[in-house]
This record gives C-alpha cells, structure tokens and sequence, in this order.
C-alpha cells in the first residue's frame, strides 16, 4: 500500500525521526541510517536530500571515486545555526556564541552586578552578544539561552522573589531580550543549567543524575528519565531549603533545628570557621586552606559534606540516581567534602540504591553555565517539530 | 513537494500520531481531526481509514442522512483487545480482564499467600485469569500487567531480595507466565502499579504526583514529568528507608534513630500502641479506633502522619510534585493521618512549592492496583511504535 503524503505533515516529520539519529554528531551513509530507521533507501534518500536542502545535514569526506555521485557519508550540520548562551552569577556574566552542537565559538566573562536590575544588566549582556556575534548572519541565531542565580517560573521565564536579584522579580526576560533579538528566548535557574551542561557533557547516556551546586548556597537540578524536572511550580531541586535530619554525631545541639542552605553552604561554612576563630574572607580562601592540609578547615568541610550527605540520601532512596555530580566553588574542596558526602549517602541509602551510585565531582569547569544555557536551547530548538517545520520551509 | 511515503514507515507513523489524539476516549470528525493535527483532510481520511482496518478506530453514532456515507464521528476502539491485570499482595490475589482503556470487565479477588513460592501463586493465578477470559478470543490479548508487593527489577521483571516473598528472589515472572499466555508480560512493584492506576483515573492532567502507600510497610511511586520514574535500578520511591530527621517535638528519644517504615507504618503504629497497653490485632483495628474518637489512637496515628509528613517534605523541595496522594490501608484512618502530614509539610517547605500542592487520601479504592497494572500494559501496547506495527500488519 502507497498513500500520499504532502510535504508539511509526514514527509518532514520523517525527516525530523531521520535527523535524531544523527544527533550524536557521527557520520552515516544512507545504507546505515536504512537500517537504523527500518526504512527503505528510496525513503531514506528523499529525507537526506530534504535535510541538506534545509543545511540540517552535511556530507563528509571527500568525493566518491565513482564520477559525479555525492560523498558517502552525511552528518548533523552542527554549524547549520548558533545559540548565544548567558550564564549570569551574582557579580560576573559569561555570555558565549555556540553552534548547535553546543561547542563554544567564543565567549567571555565580565563583572557584572546583578542587582543593578534587569534592564541595565540585559542591556549590558546584550551589548557584549552584539559584540560575539559581529560577524555572524543575524539570520543564524536559532536562540538565546539565560541562566539566571534565583527561582525561575520556567514557562513564563520570569524570576519569582529572587532573594539576591532586587528588581528582577516577576521582570519578562524573554519579552526583553526578544525585543533585540526575534528568536526564542529560554531562562532557567542557574543550577538546572549547571545539571544541563554536566549530563551534555560528561553523562549523555545516563538517564537519572542529580547535579548539587553548592556556593553561597545550596540547590540541585535534577535530571530522571533522562529530562530535566522543574516540578509543578519550577521549585524541584531546591534542597538548600531542606530541614537536615539531627544525627547523634551532628556537631548542632538538638536544639538548633536549620536548613541545609544555612550551615553546609559557602556561607555556612565560613561562618564556622570564624566561630571557631579562624577569620577566612571568603570561599576561596577555605578552599585554599583545606588544599593547604588546615585541620579545622577539613573538619568544618568535611562536616558540611556530612550534612549534605544526609539529605543526599534521601535523595537517592526517593529518586535512585545513577550519578550525582558535585559542583559550585565549594566543591573545589575536594575530597573532604565528597568523603562526608560518602561517609553517609553510604550508611543511609539501601544498597540496591547505591550499589551503581557514583557520586563525583563536577568536571564541566567554568563554561558548564553557558553549556548549558546552549543545550536548553538547542533540545527545545531540536524537537521533531521544529526540524519538520525547518525541512518544510526549505522544500 | 509530494514523496512517496511507504507502508511501514510514515503511513503506520502518520495514523499512530493520529490516533494518540483520540486516546482520551472522546469521539471527533475527520475535520476536527485535521485541524487538530495539522495535516489535510485527504491525509487524515487515509490515516482514519488505516485505523479503521487495523480496529484501533470505531465509528460512533448512527449512520449520516446522506445515504451510503459512513457516519460522522470516529473514536478510539478501547475493545480492540483486552489486557489481564494481576494485584498480588502478602495474602490475596485480585485478578481482572480489563479493556483498552482500563475499564474493568470482570475481576475476583483470592485469598493467596504469596510465601507459598511463584510457581504455585502464579499457576493459581493463571488458572483464574483462564476462567475469566474463558468466552474471549484468545487473540485478543494484548499483554499482562503484574503488581507483586516488592522490589522488581523492572527491565527484566524479577524479584530482587523481596523480604516478605520467600522463594521469589530473581525468579523470571515474565518467562513463567509467557509460556500461557504468549503476549508482553510486565511486572513492577505494587506502589508503583498503585501511582499509575491513581494517575489515570482520578489525575490525568497532572505531570507531577507522588503516591504514598501506608499499609504494613511504607513506599512511594513517582511520577514526575508525566512519568512513572523508577530510577537507575528501579529503587526510586523508597522512602520507607529514609532515615526520619529528628525533632523537638519527636516522641522518640534522640537516640533513637529510626527510619521512617519501621515507625510510622501499620506495623510500628500497632506496635506503638501495643506499647501504651492499648492492644490491637492489626491496622484494621486502628482504623476502627480512630474512627470512634480513641484519644490514644488519634495520637499515635497523627504523630505517625507527622513523620511522614518530615520525610515528604523533602520529597516537596526536591520534586515539587502538585499532588500527593495518601493511600494502603493506613489511609483510611483518614483527617488524623493527613492532618500530621500537612502540619510538617507546610510547615517545612516554602511557600512555592506547597502554593498549588494538594495533599489528598486515594480514590482509586479496591481496584486500584488492577487499574494500574493495566494502565502500565496500555500504555506499553499503545506506543506509537506498536501502533504503528498493528497498522502496518492490517494493511
């Protein structure tokens, strides 16, 4: 049975189902994807051609031998577009230029102080994109991508009572950013970017990953079933405002009842050490006091991990992730962090939960904010949808 | 731009899109079809006709006053086939025949010990379901969907050390009962098969929901994004071991480390009130207790939702579901239990993860693990994937 098919609904959609096959960015010919898709050749041929006229698809390698016949292999096309990816902190700004493979073209770091407002902060970032983007065709921007350090209502992309963002709250950042550039406009808070870069990056294949940041304070983004969960609200992962379970070996009276976000933070942890007379100005200077060999700058960490570690495991009994990756500036700590994390992620957590559990640190570096800013929007730029609306606009 | 599009690949395709817009059971037109999906008319009447062949599609209404025309409305077929629902608990077997959109036909309830082994529960459970589809087409099944009350490795169906199922550890479910009946055979744990079964009678629209099963022990099932998540060895929900965080106004010593299924289950409540010389056979004596004003009963069952109520706070701030359902046979206890759980749950979250969250008993009844097992055979059978292979196979 044949039946026919017009170009806007299944032809590009076929293509679109072709196209995911080659999103890991390796080189197939037409034989290979006919088999991967259970499709004809004749189907397959029409789908590549329909991808290389839309510039999704390019060839590979070198002409055939055999005349006039195109190169064997075809890929993703990952320079088909690019993504300006922000990656904005409390005081300095990374904004990127990515191709759709989320490979960064150019980028740089600023100082920029967020509690000037949306408007002279978005004005500033925007000047410096104009700058990356100079060269380039304005037709090419297939995005933006922002994170942001605060509670992001994510359908709306708007902040909601940002505690170190006055100003912000509530302000349509996609409306503005849109304003200069006609494109989709994508905000997420700054930790579910981190956990977008880090699965990217490092754990594409892993489905079930909890990235923690901890900073100056405390969330985590929680990846199960291999998507990215905002929860109801866009409130999941925020763990800093968990209440840490008193255990009898807990250095806190009973009495003391905190969240997470209080003591085990960068905040929290530079507080200690000044209640125990070491007078430290700030993260860094912990980190360098535990790399150092300090015995009171271990303990006061290694604690912090432990407390981490006590709401990890529940974690890990509620979700069973495979991995949970450890980042933010205190996780330059090392090891006596992640021994504190382990020591009782370990003792708490069933081991059918932990027995392939790896708890690591975060090794995406500085530019996992804008990786993932660049990811966030490349899966939404991606879906099935849009490649068929592509395809069917270039036909 | 027309291309030929083969049987097999995006005419199989194309209806199965189709037909995912009618799986909410309400009839349509071909015209409301094309302008729901998109695609014309031509192409719809085609995808419809292929639908109609394969007896995935009914017409609905009496035949159209224009003579020989078909009638008007086409809806999904939920009696293409049927799926065979099994409900095992620690002493009864419920097994049902349902449809395909999880009504139940006929069903029986058993008393069963599951210490008895799998063979000899399985094979009475099998020689029911054989008296049930007794008058049906032994081709109309369209799979098998097992509820067992432990840990099950879910990609292969086993057991995995289930404490109260002596003899079930590792044992091939799937493979024992594929030998009667040749058709897929899923197996999972009873929480998540009763977070399906809630889901898809009483909150089809919600993506995030937690069901938290009180009964002798306790468990959660998660469904986050939409989706049931069991994690990466199918470990996720739980929560029974969570270590429960200490506080001030525990009626446990500090010392005391407990988690949270040794306490605040049936189990532990008998206990507890064994313990203040109050003594009850079971949790159905609890329940009546409760039910008639016993000050004792009310207490221990409130500080039990109290505990529950530590640990699903933290489920909140780190999935920020929007509802939560209290279910097993603790529940009925009723306005006691979840009276603690939301005095903890509010008092413990923030604002924006409990500002739309609903904290509400299970409505789903007897049948619930029934309707959740067929839920999880459905929604396995009717991929677009398998939709697509039906239709193919009819043309």
């Amino acid at each position: 049975m044949r039946e026919p098919v017009e170009s806007g609904s299944a032809g590009p959609s076929g293509a679109a189902e072709l196209l995911g096959l080659l999103l890991d960015g390796r080189p197939r010919t037409r034989s290979e994807l006919a088999a991967m898709s259970g499709v004809s050749r004749v189907t397959v041929a029409a789908r590549v051609d329909a991808l290389l006229r839309a510039d999704l698809l390019r060839y590979v390698g070198t002409e055939s031998s055999s005349g006039g016949r195109p190169p064997a292999q075809v890929a993703f096309n990952a320079d088909a577009g690019v993504v300006l990816a922000v990656d904005l902190g409390a005081t300095r700004a990374t904004v990127a230029v990515t191709n759709l493979a989320a490979e960064v073209l150019t980028v740089t770091t600023e100082p920029m102080d967020i509690a000037q407002g949306p408007e002279r902060v978005l004005d500033a970032v925007l000047d410096i994109a104009d700058g990356l983007l100079g060269g380039m065709s304005p037709a090419s921007l297939r995005g933006v991508g922002i994170g942001l350090p605060g509670a992001i209502e994510h359908t709306t992309g708007r902040p909601v009572s940002p505690p170190i963002m006055p100003g912000w709250d509530r302000f349509g950042v996609p409306e503005y950013v849109g304003r200069r550039f006609a494109v989709p406009v994508l905000v997420d808070n700054d930790v579910n970017i981190l956990a977008l870069g880090e699965h990217e990056l490092s754990w594409p294949d892993v489905d079930d990953l909890v990235f923690v940041k901890i900073a100056t304070g405390i969330g985590a983004g929680i990846i199960a079933g291999g998507v990215l969960q905002r929860g109801s609200q866009g409130g999941a992962g925020d763990i800093g405002h968990i209440w840490v379970p008193y255990n009898k070996d807990s250095p806190w009276p009973v009495e003391e009842e905190h969240i997470l976000g209080d003591t085990a933070s960068g905040r929290g942890i530079v507080a200690q050490l000044r209640s125990r007379g070491i007078a430290v100005a700030g993260i860094d200077e912990v980190v360098t006091l535990v790399a150092a060999g300090d015995p009171v700058a271990a303990d006061v960490v290694r604690q912090a991990g432990r407390e981490i570690g006590e709401v990890l495991a529940m974690v890990v009994n509620t979700l069973n992730p495979r991995v949970i990756v450890i980042g933010g500036s205190v996780a330059r700590a090392g090891e006596q962090l992640l021994a504190g994390i382990r020591e009782i992620v370990y003792r708490r957590s069933i081991p059918l939960a932990t027995q392939d559990l790896q708890i690591v640190q975060s090794r995406a570096g500085d530019q996992a904010g804008v990786l993932g800013a660049a990811t966030m929007v490349i899966r939404d730029v991606l879906t099935p949808e849009n490649i068929a609306d592509a395809v069917a606009r270039a036909s």
